[in-house]
C-alpha cells in the first residue's frame, strides 16, 4: 500500500500479523459469534466483512453478528445480501438488513445499548469466537486506538477468543486521544464509574489487548461512511422552536440553569435538526452527555451554544465526513468518546442528571412511546439507547413530526402499536405543534394534553376516542379495547388513519 | 399515656412539641402536599392520617398524598374514604383507594419507586408542604428513628416546609440501628453510591432533622399492619419449582455460583410462596437485596438460605407482626433497611448484579409484561419497584400462574393490554407450567417458548394467533392489531378468553 506500516503499527509484536482481508475471512466458521465495532457506520471494519461476504456467496455458512450499533453498506448490507448472518445484535439501520429481518430471513435482537456488554459477560450471547476492530493504531504499548466509534469494541476485544485488527490507514492520526476506554468488571465485583462531571476522563486512550489473541491484522483504505442527514425544514424548526421554549419556561421557573443540563440528543434527522435549531438559543455553555455526536453538535460548538461533548460514536454528514481530519484537531478537548456502555450507563445518566431528547415514531394519548416498530410488526432500526437514557434522565423528551406519510398518519394514537417506553419514562412530548408536559399528570390529564399538540386534523378523532373510553369504560386508564387500534386498522384498510377521508 | 416520653424523644429541644393528632391535621391546609412515611403498610403515620380524615368528614378540603408505598386501613383507606385526597403518588393498594382511582374520583400517578426522590427534588410534585413520619425514636443527636420502613421519608424530611413526627410508643426500641439512612444530592453535585456489596453499611441510623422544622409530635399506640399472606399451595409450590430447576441449571451451566446472585422477590403471595419453596433448595448463603422483606426472608433466614437480607420495608402477616421486636433482636445484623431510592436505585442493582423476580398481571408472546392494569384499563397498586430491578438486573424474571380467575383468564395472551416491562427489559418467565428463557432469542422465538408455558386450554388459541400473524402480516414482531385483544374482547362479551366455551 505504499505506507510505512510502522506508523501505523506501533508495537513490533503485531507487525508480522498483517493478512489479507480474505485470509481473515477464511477463518471464520459456520455458527460463530462475531463482535464487531462499528456504531451509526462509524468505527467498522469494511475490508473484512466485504471478504467474508465474498466468501459467503460461494459458500454456505452463517454467522451470528453483534457490533456497536448501526453499520453500513460494506458490512451490514452486504452480509445481509451475502445471507451469512444469522443472528444480528442490538441495533441495525441498514434497508437491505430490515427487509430481511421483517421477512423472518434473519434475525434480531432489539437491545438497551448499554445492556449488550453485559449480555456478552454474562454469556446470554455465546462466546466471542472473533472479535473484529477496525483501527486508526496499534500503540507501542499494545493498545488498539479506534477510529470513530467505541462502542461495544472493549468487551469484544476482553471477551474474543481471537481478535482481527482492520487498520484503517487513512484514519485521521488525531483519532489518539479522543477516546476514554473504560471496562467494567463483572457484576458483584466492580466499583462505581468515577465520572463525577461530564469532560472526567477516567479510562486509557485505546483498547488494550494481548498479542497473542491478535490473530490477524487487516489493512484498509476504505473511506468512512455519511449518513443521509436532511436539511432542516419549516416543521423541524417548528419543533426545535417548541422545544426552545419548554427549556425557556424550565429556566424562567428556576428549574434549569441556563446552561440546562447534560444534554444527550437522538440519532436521526429530527434530532439533528433540532439541535441545529438550537443554534441561536439563549442557552450557553452546554455540556453534551449524549450517545453519537453528529453535525448539530458541532454546529453548536462553533455557535458557542455548546462547551463540551462526550457520546460514543459519530454519525456525520458528507461535508462532514470530509472536514473530520480538520475537525478532530479544531475540536480536540472539546470531545470525547466513551464505551457505549458507559455513555449510555444508568449510573452516569442519573448521576449527571442529564436531559435526554430521542425521536419518537408514534405515541399514545398516555405517553406510552414507540420507537421501534411500524404498525407493530416491521421493526425499524432498534430501541438504540433511548431507553437507557428515557428511563434515567432528569428529562426525558421525545420529539416527533405529528403527521406522518403526508398526513395519513398521526403520531399521536390511542393505543401504540408497540412499547418501547411506558408512560413511566416519558417527561415531555414535542411536535411542531407544540410540547405537552405530562409531569405530574395522571394518565387522563397526560391525554388532554397530548390531544392539543396532535395535528388538528386528527384531534377530533382522538377526542372522540377518549371521551367514549371515559364514559364506557372508565378505569385509571380509560381504554377501548375493541377499538384502540381503530386508527391502525383503518390505515391498513384505507391507506390512511383519517376516518372520514 | 402513662409512658415516659423521654424515653422516646431524647432531645430536650423536641419535648415541648407534643400535640394532638387533631391539632396537627388543623395545620393542613387545602391544596397541600403531603409527604407521608410508609411503605407496604409498614411505617406509616396512623393517628395523624385518621384525625385528618376526621377533619375532612366536616369540611371541604384536599390534599396531595406522597408516601414511600402503600399505606393501609388508618391513612389510605380512611383519606380515601373522607374523599380528601386529590393526587396519590407513587403506589397504593388499598381496596377502597383503588376503587377511587378506577371511579376517577381520585388521581393518580403510577412511579416507579425510585424515580419519587428525584420527582420531588426536580419539583416535579410541588413544594412538600408538610412531612409526617413515624418514629420509634428521637435521638439525642435530634435523629429520627424510622420503624417498620424507610421508604422516601428521608427526602420528604430533607425538602418539607414543616415535620410532623408521629412517635409509636408501641414501637419495639430494636428499631434503633436497623436502618441505613443515605439522602443523595442533587443531580450533578452527587458522588457514587458507595455500595459494593449488599450489607455495606453507607449512612446514618436514623433522619437528621433539623428542630425548628419540626412543627408538632404525635404519639401513637397504633399497632403494626400486618398483610394477608396466601399459604403457599400446589400451584405457587410448582412455580416455585420450575424458578428452582432455573436457578440450578444456571448453576449446573457455570453461569452462577450456588449461593446465585443477590435476590429481589417482589411483594404479594405468589412471590412470598415461592420464596417459601426455596426454603428446601440446594442454594445456601444466598443474600437477598430486595425492595420488601416478606415472611418468605425470614423463613430463609431460619433455613439457613439467605444470610444477609437489605430492602426498605416489611411486610409480614400476623404471625410476623407478633413475633416482631423479637425477631428484630433475632435477626440484628442480618436485616438492613435503606431509602427506596438506594435499595431501588439503578447504580446499585446493576452494579451488583441482582436477580430480580417479580408477579406479572398479563404477559404477551413477545415477553412484553403488564403489572398493574386489568384489561388495560384498572389499575391494580401499580409498578412499584418491578421497573427498577427488571431493568436493571443480572436476570430478570417474572413469575405468574398461567389462569386467573378460574381459568377464564390466561396469564399469556398475544398482546398485553398495558405495558409495563417491555420486551427489552424480560428475561425469564415462570408459570407453574415451566419456564421460559428468553435470553437470547428475537422475538418469534420467543413466543414459542412463552405459548409452550401457557395453560394446555389456551396454547392453541395462542398458536393459532400466532401462526395466522406470521403468515398474513409477518415483520419482526408479527402481530394481527385487529384480533390482538381478542382475548380480552372475549373476556368482556363471554366472561372467559376461551373461544370456545
Amino acid at each position: 500500500m505504499g505506507k510505512d506500516l510502522s506508523q501505523f503499527i506501533r508495537n513490533e509484536a503485531f507487525l508480522d500479523k498483517v493478512v489479507s482481508a480474505e485470509e481473515a475471512a477464511s477463518w471464520i466458521e459456520n455458527g460463530m459469534n462475531l463482535g464487531m465495532s462499528g456504531f451509526t457506520l462509524f468505527g467498522e471494519p469494511k475490508e473484512f466483512p466485504l471478504a467474508l461476504s465474498k466468501r459467503g456467496e460461494k459458500e454456505n455458512f452463517k454467522i451470528n453478528l453483534y457490533t456497536g450499533a448501526s453499520l453500513g453498506p460494506t458490512a451490514d448490507q452486504s452480509m445481509a445480501e451475502a445471507g451469512i448472518i444469522n443472528l444480528r445484535v442490538p441495533y441495525q439501520g441498514n434497508a437491505v438488513m430490515r427487509k430481511k429481518i421483517n421477512a423472518g430471513e434473519l434475525f434480531y435482537i432489539d437491545q438497551h445499548l448499554s445492556h449488550t456488554a453485559e449480555e456478552v459477560r454474562k454469556g446470554t450471547l455465546g462466546k466471542i469466537d472473533y472479535a473484529i476492530i477496525e483501527a486508526a493504531a496499534i500503540t507501542e504499548d499494545g493498545y488498539i486506538i479506534p477510529t470513530g466509534s467505541v462502542g461495544n469494541s472493549p468487551i469484544f476485544v476482553e471477551k474474543a477468543e481471537n481478535v482481527i485488527i482492520e487498520i484503517n490507514t487513512t484514519a485521521p492520526s488525531a483519532y489518539e486521544g479522543l477516546h476514554d476506554i473504560y471496562v467494567l468488571k463483572e457484576q458483584g465485583e466492580r466499583r462505581e464509574i468515577p465520572i463525577y462531571s461530564v469532560g472526567d476522563r477516567i479510562g486509557e486512550i485505546g483498547i488494550k489487548v494481548d498479542s497473542a489473541k491478535v490473530k490477524g491484522i487487516v489493512l484498509s483504505e476504505q473511506p468512512d461512511i455519511p449518513s443521509p442527514l436532511f436539511e432542516p425544514n419549516e416543521e423541524t424548526q417548528q419543533i426545535a422552536d417548541n422545544l426552545l421554549e419548554f427549556f425557556a419556561n424550565e429556566v424562567k421557573e428556576g428549574r434549569l440553569p441556563n446552561s440546562l443540563a447534560p444534554l444527550q440528543s437522538g440519532v436521526g434527522s429530527v434530532a439533528n435538526a433540532v439541535l441545529n435549531g438550537m443554534k441561536t438559543s439563549q442557552f450557553k455553555d452546554i455540556e453534551v452527555a449524549s450517545e453519537v455526536l453528529q453535525d448539530g453538535v458541532f454546529d453548536l460548538i462553533d455557535a458557542g451554544v455548546v462547551k463540551f461533548a462526550v457520546g460514543t460514536a459519530f454519525s456525520l454528514s458528507k461535508k462532514r465526513v470530509e472536514s473530520l481530519a480538520e475537525d478532530l484537531e479544531k475540536y480536540k478537548g472539546k470531545i470525547m468518546f466513551r464505551p457505549q456502555e458507559i455513555s449510555n450507563h444508568p449510573e452516569v445518566i442519573r448521576r449527571l442528571g442529564v436531559i435526554s431528547f430521542n425521536t419518537a415514531l408514534e405515541v399514545d394519548i398516555y405517553g406510552n412511546v414507540n420507537s421501534t416498530h411500524v404498525s407493530g410488526t416491521k421493526v425499524m432500526n432498534g430501541i438504540g439507547g433511548s431507553g437507557d437514557f428515557a428511563r434515567n434522565a432528569k428529562i426525558t423528551i421525545f420529539v416527533t413530526p405529528s403527521l406522518a406519510k403526508n398526513g395519513a398518519i398521526s403520531a399521536i394514537v390511542p393505543f401504540v402499536s408497540h412499547i418501547d417506553h411506558t408512560e413511566h419514562d416519558v417527561d415531555v412530548i414535542v411536535t411542531e405543534q407544540g410540547y405537552a408536559d405530562l409531569r405530574g399528570l395522571p394518565p387522563v390529564k397526560r391525554a388532554e394534553k397530548l390531544i392539543e399538540i396532535a395535528h388538528p386534523k386528527y384531534r377530533q378523532q382522538l377526542r372522540a376516542y377518549f371521551e367514549e373510553a371515559k364514559e364506557t369504560v372508565g378505569g385509571h386508564t380509560p381504554h377501548i379495547l375493541e377499538k384502540a387500534f381503530s386508527f391502525h386498522k383503518n390505515l391498513k384498510e384505507k391507506g390512511t388513519m383519517l376516518f372520514d377521508e
